[in-house]
């Protein structure tokens, strides 16, 4: 399909919301509500899915991976725009249909966009959303950087097994999670993880100058885990779960797990430290080295 | 060089400005002056450029090529954020370095991206920009939207020859200018010429909801052009000139060229019609269908 043809089907697909200007002009347009966030995120053949996966999937993983970004700030979307890198071997529409449907499940509108042909599939897409203010307090978006030593570290849900399972193909945007965290002043760094529980805590820990600590055993793994696998390592290691790993005020936890109100189960897995590192306790409850290396994708 | 490396290396170039979340987080931050406008451009290897194009030149066309939508609209460069798709045999550095000296030279901030591995290299550029304020009028951002049937067909400097010559690797977003158009009450649409006048004229009018008439005897030919080629043809259609499609009011043409304060020459070559189509002038002096297509990237 040439560009201009998959463009014009695409603007039929697509309506602009009310006072955006979108597809179709040199840039789309919005007028923001306060603080502004944006992300880019790119997935690419052979490296975040496979040639024989499902186009439409594969769409799909493009925008929550994309999403899961704004979830780890705790802002609602605004709107995204796509950049398609597509061979004709593959079915642009297909993967522009799975990719749209997954934004129109979370409420955020396609405004722009750019397609060529290319050797192999490469799509990125750009999310931008804003903070919400809602009864339970200010609105606010949260970065990596505001935890302190002493602070818990918080994951949404079980770890491990994303990309065996295929389930990396299905990312679930903790959107709402996300929102609701940013409202709770006990809540000082959030992040998405994407490349495993491993690799992800000691970037939050760096960017608010402490260290952490993991306890692997504490760590919730997912059924995805097969049973004879080192299952503690497998959650701390395998990522794309695209779970919210949050840094709580531990002497408030217990107030924010009573008030939180989503059905996904919150877990402790360790707590921020003062000294700088990765560290984890071993199984006989010694602090070591953490030594595990998350997903690191090539 | 390892995806993390790499990061390594971008932070240690890359300063965020005052009052900006930028590299390091799941999304940049910033709070925007009103209405906000963003556009993402990819470039491919092999259609693109070519495999034996310098890096840093690469880099450069990425950049300037998005900046140069941000022109479009006459908005002010706020940031950016870069994915690069780079395979081992290029150096990601060498690119990502032409990408932020032409950012830098047009005040545009890098706040983020993603940077992959693959089998060929893929470079998209995510721009947003505000509309400026100054002493000539209010603020606005300029779509293609705006143009009526009888508007003057204006451009910004003479066109052709930009691929075959190597031009295309060196963009120059005629931002300044944009953003003074955007002040003009009698600028009433505006794009960039990317695909040739002889694609994007009829783009604006159809946008605007009429046809276009261009007089190729009129169209400025750029001295790239070989002298014994078909000049007004090569103008129009060969592309990736990135200069600027404006639609003038036409009773208001010689104030806005009196008033115009930028070295480069504008040109008028045509205006719109009330019959959708895009038509030209002859060698006769007759109104003919155009029948000429741009550059269309594969």
């Amino acid at each position: 399909m040439r560009e201009n043809d998959l463009i014009r089907k695409l603007r039929e697909r697509l309506r602009d919301p009310a006072g955006v200007v979108g597809i179709g002009d040199d840039c789309c347009v919005w007028t923001p509500n306060g603080s502004t966030c944006l992300s880019t995120d790119t997935i690419v053949e052979g490296r975040h899915f496979r040639a024989d996966d499902s186009p439409a999937l594969i769409g799909r993983k493009a925008a929550g991976a994309a999403l899961s970004d704004l979830a780890a700030m705790g802002a609602k979307p605004v709107g995204a725009t796509v950049a398609l890198t597509c061979p004709t071997r593959w079915d642009a529409l297909a993967v522009m249909e799975g990719l749209l449907a997954e934004c129109e499940r979370h409420a955020c509108p396609v405004l722009g966009g750019d397609t060529t042909g290319g050797e192999e599939l490469v799509i990125t897409v750009t999310v931008w959303g804003e903070a919400i203010a809602n009864a339970h307090g200010p609105s606010r978006l949260v970065t990596r950087s505001g935890a302190a030593p002493g602070d818990l570290l918080v994951v949404t849900g079980p770890l491990g097994g994303s990309l065996a399972s295929g389930r990396h193909l299905r990312p679930e945007p903790r959107l709402a999670e996300g929102q609701w965290f940013a409202t709770s002043p006990y809540v000082h760094a959030m992040m998405d993880l994407s490349d495993g529980l491993a690799a992800d805590a000691p970037k939050l820990a760096a960017a608010s100058g402490c260290g952490c600590l993991l306890l692997p055993n504490q760590v919730p793994v997912h059924d995805d885990v097969p049973v004879m696998s080192d299952q503690a390592k497998a959650a701390c290691c395998d990522g794309e779960d695209f779970e919210l790993l949050v840094a709580v005020a531990a002497e408030h936890w217990p107030a924010l797990q009573l008030a939180w109100p989503f059905p996904r189960r919150l877990s402790t897995v360790g707590w921020l430290v003062d000294q700088p590192g990765a560290f984890r306790e071993n199984s006989q409850g010694r602090v070591v080295p953490l030594e595990w290396s998350g997903f690191e994708h090539t």
